[in-house]
């Protein structure tokens, strides 16, 4: 497994770098950013995972949250959104095919061999992340934005021993109901949704997953939150599941970074105090 | 004059807006953004000149300066860094036309006609903001990064009564003694080099211009500092014309905005310190 160091730039004292490696699982090469913290390390891991359209960039130039995880000495990594190149299946909308991988493993062609999103989060990049940097994979959280978010809480929800918290801004509640996700489950897992189930979260909360609590900011003025984020529907699944939800309706905000940027810091210091509580 | 909307995102409490407007200094439609805390204002404001190939949103997106901004209750603005559109002269180059204004008030052809730039920092978006803002224009400053640190300087050594405080970002200390600058200023200006040192800060120290002091951030991995930005020469003018300047050398920091960002808190408060003591 070869890591190419693509930039880095000091940030806040520590280390902003954008890395490549061939992906097993996409068989494409790969891109994602890594934070480190000034230090020996090793430091706990918070995943970001980024909504459509989006690529490892967007994150790291616009949420600023390096300033925090330098302060709390937290390693942050933000992976692509999909697989990209020559020879990847793609659509041309925005909310299907490239930049929008829904962090599924994909069973339907031409999908299939490419959009293995799920396997390469869960699996493949976390094998890389602790190869390659001063991490404590006994230390990982996770987090992300809109399509982002659905995945942080969907792959926590399938995960419960490997991540200490998650949270997420904005993201889509419930893929199986709303418009981006009934697309995006169809296309790459085909019309069977006894299937989507898996990458639902409120779905797999009813199915009996469990995280034992649950950050989400959501822009009150966010132009998706009616037709296709809908955080009643976790709201929902979450109280008769008795998992204690933070919902905070941020008054005004909207979908974009500025209203990541806005919470960040909340976030990250949600996910350290329980990266640095005792297990 | 009328000032068009372009978008308004909430953030950190106030609002980040893009804006445009017709420049008549430049003869073009002239964006910028704005960034104004919560409240009823007026709020003292802080310039930000940006460098070659960017526009009104790389500091924008890119700085994380709202969060401080809000804090400290400073409005941000944040021009375009030339005029651009059809019937605008430009050069292949990215050191030179559209982007690379320079801060200049051009007078060769091609030129002429639109790059105002001086002008129109200087004299027409201070308008723009004090009609459409709730802005205290008896309180502002200035800073920028790479080319608009030197417009920045120069703007403030000229415009000594406006600013109450200037810093930089890595700094071009001297257009007339570097490639990038000789190459803009003769372009801009004609060969007349007696012309360019109205757009020299070193010249114009030299020459008499005084400020109270100056804050400047150098990254020193920064790859641009011994071939065009030379700070030292700010340091030799500073130091025979008696102007207080805090140069901080920072180990590792590159040119980039990761560098601009580390940084940015400390150049606020400097201002927010000088624009709210006692006139």
């Amino acid at each position: 497994m070869s890591l190419e160091t693509i930039s880095q730039h000091r940030s806040f004292g520590g280390t902003q770098g954008f890395y490549r490696h061939d992906s097993a699982e996409t068989g494409t090469p790969m891109r994602f950013s890594v934070f480190v913290p000034e230090g020996e390390g090793p430091f706990p891991v918070l995943w970001f995972l980024a909504g459509l359209t989006c690529t490892e960039e967007n994150f790291t130039t616009k949420a600023g949250a390096q300033r925090v995880a330098a302060e709390l000495e937290l390693i942050l990594v933000a992976p692509d959104t999909s697989p990209r190149g020559e020879g990847v299946a793609d659509d041309p909308a925005y909310d299907f095919g490239m930049g929008a991988g829904f962090y599924v493993d994909a069973t339907q062609a031409p999908w299939a061999p490419h959009f293995r999103m799920r396997s390469y989060i869960e699996r493949e990049l976390p094998a890389v992340i602790a190869a390659g940097f001063p991490a404590d994979m006994a230390r990982q959280s996770i987090t992300g934005h809109s399509m982002g978010g659905h995945g942080a809480l969907t792959i926590a929800l399938r995960n419960p021993d490997r991540f200490r918290s998650v949270s997420a801004f904005a993201p889509i509640a419930s893929p199986m109901r709303c418009p981006w996700g009934e697309k995006a489950l169809a296309g790459y897992l085909g019309e069977d949704q006894a299937k989507w189930r898996d990458y639902d979260a409120t779905a797999l909360i009813e199915n009996g997953a469990r995280v034992a609590d649950i950050l989400v900011d959501q822009g009150e003025a966010d132009n998706f939150i009616a037709s296709q984020l809908k955080p009643e529907l976790l709201e929902t699944a979450c109280a008769a599941a008795g998992i204690p939800l933070t919902l905070r309706r941020q008054p005004g905000y909207d979908h974009s970074y500025y209203f990541i940027a806005s919470f960040v810091e909340d976030h990250l210091r949600w996910h350290h105090k329980r990266l640095t509580e005792a297990a």
